[in-house]
């Protein structure tokens, strides 16, 4: 089983940026937590991160032969990208959401996500446990659909 | 470490009410799933289910003394009760929302938590997974809560 | 046949509230009037009133198994309560919304009904007689959906 | 007693029209049914059909001193015609608005009536038992008045 | 100098329709007032009523070529109608709209006009005497224009 | 009879600012007509102008023992001065309000006044001519409850 | 005279709940004071608390006939508990509403009260004294009603 | 192959009014355009016009049976006729929806279409030749609903 | 203790105005009511009334070095008023908001405060009782304040 | 005359994505469509796709001194890019905007395109066919400007 | 060259007032701040400040023929004084908005300003020196005007 | 000191679009105007343009260990881009906002600017002096952060 892990733009500075909201720990450290528990629960995972709408795009569109499934935070684009909300919707591999921050409990704005509606669900608000708990979550709708359990 | 999980309205119908959103598997298939996950990583678990918005306000109340977290699905009332956030607020527990459901892709007005601001996090469209994912994702807050590592 | 008839809250002080808008006969005598209609029309009614939303979400369950259909005048909930609509949609039974005053000639608050979009129909602005029509095309309904005309 | 009925724009193509939504029985079956329905009741029934807005405000005004009723489904037009809402409330005749299907569970646009609020009452989603409704609840209104009770 | 004066839907009705807000006198005095007013001040006026929204549409196209001026009472087409709007810009004579009531000081939907940015000036508010108002200050508009003063 | 002619802010720059909105006559031209009516028509004015809300204010309230009527161009404070409003209202005296421009056909916030719902009536687009038409508009109102005609 | 104090939801909490907003002193330390003024003044007091919406209706119908006013903080009910509003509205007794908080000050949502156009004062933000102050405000509108002063 | 071109209101006027938007070719240019475009590709055309939107409703219903496929300009209508909406999707015939001017570059009230949603597509912006485009893709629909290519 | 009561636009004219909501005395009877509550309870008061929204601030400002406490009805401006919101918050001092009428009972606008979210409080509904409990409130808050309670 | 084609995001994945929506035919068929018929109609096309917003920009800022005319699709950009907005209308040339699907007939957001207003024109419904009507529809376009026909 | 600075309400307090907001110098060293560079630049300054709407307008009205341009703070007039936004545009001066504050990192409501539109430009966040460099733009702006280069 | 100063989409063609909005000298105009500017007052720039959202945010990352603070214009992305907000905000460098034109006396949507509340300040509508007084108001606040009077 192969999943795509997306970081939307700025969370390569994670523990740069914001530590009151994103805590102190690096997007380094993020990816070595997030490989190490698919490495655990036998995922193969490929990570990608871009700060750009069409590179996320372009990247959701490579997945669609090559992996079983994407998790991505699709960081501020969660609020705007509908070029992002159609590739998911046209790669038809299960996604799931997921957010370091508890979306809800920031600014207004960021209480919309244009991206969830397309995703089979979304996670948000335990830091890069978010993640963790999005690879097991979207392991098991990978799981359940190969055993025509939708 | 003790955890209050909490039904909303109308799950207690499950399995027999719009399969096709909800699934067939009933309430207590679903509390068992619990029950044998939170047995299986050491957590002690109360269910609580109630239709009424001040039986949950109730028993959140009474919860402050008694479990080191709640995990609660608000059902309909995620939507409208402030009387539950503020009592979810009021209890100073670390709290985890969960819908069985993706309330993002659903009616508009479901995409609206008024309950998610004062939570740790959200969990949403997992089905029965949602709370087992919530439960992870709780201890874990209660364990970093108890070392100080907030 | 059998119907259940919920009264929402405050309808119990009928004849005690606001006479201008909702007329001078008592709760009582609409519930006579009610079963005297049920009676003569050869219709079982079971009616249940309670100022309680919770409340009238546990009678609504209760109904799923023992009633035919579901007469409701939600009163002041028609105008938010998500969980009775829930309870209403997930009970499978066909269901009749009735209203004493039109609600529709009041004030803006009450032009909204939360409840409407899971009723098979709405009846508002005739008194007591509301419930009698909305009695009359619940039983036709039912008795459709029983010979398969739906 | 003498209601006129009015139907407003498109009704006459019923049966032709969206049958998934409206049934399949013809215009003239629905006006027969109303006509028979009128007579076993005693109540003398004009019929009038029309899809032009200002010809539906004329025939209001005809019946002024005509009609003791006027019971409408003002198809589309229950949306936003102001000339018909201004002709039903200058007409000083009692008024019941009917609706074939439950306009609160279909598009937006059609939760709103704009004629509703002049009326005295509403009846809305079971076909062409919804006119056979409002022709009992608008006789009943009508004799109401004539006997001094509003 | 020759002015068309349109009434909108149900104006026909005046003195028969709401009094309290609109008086006692009717449609049949209103226009002798504004025919006496007419000769007294050397205008020629041509009155036409309508229920119809293309029928005033009709009547707006036909003027075109054959008065001077328009002075419209759009009545409730004051407040939707864009094909009224549209034959008023179109026909490129002066339009000055009158109302018997002040619109602005009634139901809300009354306070929006959607053909006053097309008219020259509104009066409201005056009974007939708006339309007396109108008229002079019409002509007064058709004189400037001819003498290239606008 | 006599009449207090209030001009709000701006009012005084008239020939000065915008030609284009407000013509080239100045502000002691229009002024000069305003009495050159008045006492053709026998009626007394007294002209206020000030570019302070509660100027104005002050103005109104002294008016209420010395004049019988009051008309008024409340320029920008047309929009949002809710303490006009209730001088104006609180006065007790017939109002009518005018504008030289327009006010629908030019900035959208333009389009709505929030003293139109306190006066009798509203003038709007003829230039100069709106006072004057205001005037005779006013007067006819004063007569007409002096002789208990309202 | 007797008074009731309805607290609604959450005010049990008081003091063990957002220190920083409502204080240290407990819900009990409230009523003291609530009685002790009540004694002194010469008002009797009745205290309930519920955090059900159904059981603050069930109260208030419960006082119709045997308190004179009722004294409300509805708690978070106060921002969309039209049941409540109704119940209160039946009622006919003098109502006045009560904050501990100053609402306006806080989220968005608390600074709309669905109740309060339904009472007939309200007082915000004074903490305790907002009860006291409230106590005395009802019982002079009483006094005034008893007088015929209304 | 049959197809009635309907034009909605004003449209009659074409060249006499605002050429600045529609340019100065005339209303019988425009059809003559039309009438050759259709018979150099072989189809036949019938062209209506009226300024009525009930008359556009009737033309709409008689052509259930007498044309393929509607193509239409509804003018004015476009932006709230949702009487003419019923009454396209109610025929099941292909439906395609044209306009002169670039409604999207206008008014803002001209950027709402309520028919458009019913049409199989739009084409606006091209003055006559966008009836031309039109005809083309509506004749295209034809052909392919004929070989079963939906 | 000195406090400042400072009384917004029209105010000045109680007793004379809309008796109907603001009753029969008169502005000179609530100073009085004002000042013999103050003496009696051992305050110090100022009484300033102005229509000026500049007035107000400058009275504000002035207050700065010579009251403890500003209690303040901003009449009209309560509902747009930001420059006096600004100089009562810059002022540093406690505030209390006091209205007459219940502002939420009556039209829309009246039911939004821009200054009571700068206010330590708010009382509304009580006649010249609001002022009397607004002074007590006021004067605990300062006594408050000065025994470092806050 | 040459003109450029621009495919927004997503747009590669046709007949790979949502074939409900967009159709089975590929990508590639789609510009072999496009290129036959420019190839036939004697017009010079020159084809772009991305999937990024700034590529799209960029792809039309060279086409300032290359291109006689922009066809352009701009897949979801099409409801948020002001910066394809702005570079559109600065490019001076003439635009087109095209949709396979009706986008007034899906989800709400789609109703609205940022774009439309600086396009000459819009075409939306008809699959590849949008195209090939764009495509004349702008080489008509071109022509009349060459012309001095604008 | 002789510029007129002028400052809003409450700026007089400067220093006394929110210092975390607005700083701890006082007016007296910002208006010595502005004169030293307006002398050490060549820019004659004419200082005005007041907290009435009014006395603003007024200054403007008189700086029409003293001055060559306008600074302007308007304080909290900014967002709503279309009395002052009148006065501006009508002065036919260059202007510039000057805010001390970043007002669009504050509350809602202040990022609205009413006046910028009619401003050449608008400097917002740089404390004393946002009066600094507005008197360079705006010293430029005369400039250019006075070359006629505009 | 180092800022980098960036260009937002299509400023790059400067001089080349709507010069009635952006005027006519050149982007390397205006490149070379900064940075004699900059030289002069011994600041380093360095300039980057860019049509690509990811791009402006790539190089804000870059910028955070090499520059001393940042001067924007986010062109179109000024209205949406929660993205490069974010990046701004993650910096932690001094930003400054800079507009050509005046961006609040143009279309609508240019009035909201989501970065503008993460910047220090904004400058807008002054063309190219923008930047100027941008740098000089960046330069100072970095000159007093590095004094520590921030």
């Amino acid at each position: 089983m192969k999943i795509l892990v997306i970081h939307g733009p700025n969370l390569n500075m994670l523990g740069r940026r914001e530590p009151d909201v994103y805590g102190t720990s690096s997007f380094d450290d993020m990816n070595e937590h997030i490989k190490n528990f698919a490495s655990e629960t036998g995922i193969e995972v490929e990570i990608f991160q871009s700060n750009s709408e069409g590179g996320i795009v372009d990247a959701i569109q490579r997945a669609v032969d090559t992996v079983d499934g994407i998790l991505i935070n699709p960081g501020a684009y969660t609020h705007y990208s509908y070029a992002i909300r159609d590739a998911l919707k046209g790669s038809g591999l299960p996604v799931v959401e997921v957010h370091l921050s508890n979306i809800y409990a920031r600014e207004e704005f960021r209480s919309k996500s244009v991206t969830a509606p397309v995703a089979d669900g979304q996670i948000s608000g335990f830091g890069v446990e978010s993640y963790l708990l999005g690879l097991r979550a979207l392991s098991s709708l990978i799981s359940k659909r190969r055993h025509g359990n939708v």
